[in-house]
């Protein structure tokens, strides 16, 4: 059985009883039910990820999978393909965005090359994984073939995995990858079954024919591709990315070894989509973090059920808005285990006095 | 001159060739300008308060005020008022809310009794500057005398001035007061000159009669007060409370001394716009945290110029929502002050392989 079969196998539903029980709990700590609105919620499903028990998180990573894009010929981004690389290989240097937010939340970033368009040294700090140097131009042809897409997916496993091994217990997707906004829109278009338009946004900075532009490209890629929206290995491969494939593999390890998983902007929540297809259970293990600027973004998550907590303004991608979430989702930690049940309060407060 | 006096004119407007200096560089850091949004205008605010350069945050706390309020005799509230005490004794014993998430983030909890109906013990932990025993019930006539209004104000100045002295540059807000969202509907609602209903909410839980009695119950208490809109004390007085005083007051020391504030929920930002009233420059030394779910907090927000970063649908109040903003002020000044330049980032990374 293949890597990427054997994780799918792998993931299971969270027990809703583990959900309750920690519902429950967290509805008689000293407070009104439900006052801390999502902070309960995150925390009752963390609780429902570790059997019912409140987690403690040990280490929390970003997984930042960089990839290139042959739809960039396209005109649709503002921004040269040469910054891949560039950011790329920044984030073992720590002098990217999401390395200066993650330090701040005592949080580490790996970044993995999954389809840059150079060739990057061994001594970067990068783990090399390259499938192929840059998507193929989806206006032409398939961006990849299907024994593509799957490695793709099979290396952010594989990375994934090995990060798990080394401890880290709460882990997000970043992504860096210019023009990724545009296959992302493409496969949610292709899910949805909407005209790309709908999910078209401004990304880091679109080209000069505009966001119409940009639908349209991608609208003629999907006619061109005919990618099966039953079969979203087909539509990864006809429409979308490489750094998305290994993006949703993260999300797959994440959820077959129970470590929740947070997402960041709109790429990273369609990276999630396509695991989510894969296999609906991923749903139990996947976090909102902030809302992304992108219109599709909010399809995106609501598909997922889950709902951003952080409105910031933020379009800088590599996971930027995912580490944010980090120390929210701790101190939903410290609420569920260091708060006391109203009765308990009751003991130790002797209020006439 | 007397303390209020002294501290409203103690304080100065920022500068904004500061915040412009502040804002150009991280323009220049290596990320699109912009793209980190809401990170990159709280980081230049906190530059412009410290003299244009990003400060360190070496203590932060949320001050924590309590009072009770006579208006809970008309049945504004579920809740009894005997929380308000309760709980007010859980801050320095760590049970509340805000403790657990204060402590996750590495934040202290400071709480004031500025009015609540009973006498605390002298070793119960709580900073004891009572000025009355609640405020009687403004739907009968005045909350408090002018004189007990400044006072209330006067002990937040008094509270707050020293935790700076004790080394704190991060201050938020926070209440505990059963009832307290019916004086603050109250005031908005003078400062707005508009109905009641538009600015009254549901708060930690509505008396029988509904928003529209409690509106009703404001209505009632404007009309019978005649509160002067012009003069921001009065209306405190008249239809305000305790601990919304000693806020402002918290909220005017912050500013005196140049140290960041951030509101919590609807009462502190209610807080928030009495200290404004009394020096418009205060709106320089303030910043959000989350969107309460409270009607009027969106408009009390906006006339002080700030937006909520988390949406979080919390209603617990303490401050809970001011400290889980920390974090996120802390990776702000992480972006600013440990970013690379787009410059620096070109000579450090040599993309050509």
């Amino acid at each position: 059985m293949s890597l990427l079969q054997q994780t799918i196998e792998q993931i299971t539903a969270t027990t809703k009883a583990n959900y309750d029980k920690a519902e429950n709990y967290i509805d008689s700590l000293a407070k009104p039910p439900k006052s801390l609105g999502k902070l309960e919620r995150i925390a009752a499903k963390l609780a429902a990820i570790h059997d019912g028990e409140f987690p403690k998180i040990h280490k929390k990573e970003v997984i930042v999978c960089a990839g290139d894009h042959g739809v960039c010929d396209e005109g649709v981004t503002t921004n040269p393909q040469s910054v891949t690389v560039f950011q790329t290989l920044g984030f073992p240097k720590g002098t990217t965005g999401v390395c200066a937010l993650a330090k701040s939340v005592g949080a580490e970033v790996v970044a993995v090359d999954v389809g840059v368009l150079e060739d990057l040294p061994a001594d970067s700090g990068v783990i090399l994984k390259k499938v192929k140097y840059g998507t193929d131009n989806m206006a032409k042809g398939p961006a990849m073939s299907r024994d593509e897409a799957i490695r793709s997916i099979e290396v952010g496993i594989e990375v994934a995995t090995q990060q798990i091994k080394n401890g880290v217990n709460l882990l997000a997707t970043g992504e860096m990858g210019i023009g990724n906004t545009t296959p992302s829109a493409a496969i949610l278009s292709v899910l949805e079954d909407c005209d790309p338009l709908e999910v078209t946004g401004f990304g880091a900075g679109v080209g000069e024919g505009g966001i119409a532009y940009k639908a349209e490209v991608i609208r003629k890629a999907i006619a061109l591709n005919q990618p099966n929206r039953d079969d979203i290995i087909d539509v990864l491969a006809k429409v979308g990315g490489l750094e998305i494939g290994a993006m949703a593999g993260v999300t797959l390890a994440a959820a077959a070894n129970r470590v929740p998983l947070v997402v960041d902007g709109y790429i990273s929540t369609v990276a999630a989509l396509i695991a989510a297809e894969l296999n609906p259970h991923v749903q139990d293990y996947v976090l909102a973090s902030h809302a992304s600027e992108e219109p599709g973004a909010k399809i995106a998550a609501a598909r997922l059920d889950i709902e951003p907590m952080l409105h910031m303004n933020m379009r800088l991608g590599e996971g930027s808005g995912a580490v944010l979430a980090f120390p929210i989702i701790e101190a939903a930690l410290s609420m569920a285990t260091t708060m006391v049940t109203l009765e308990q309060a009751a003991s130790i407060i002797q209020p006439k006095v």
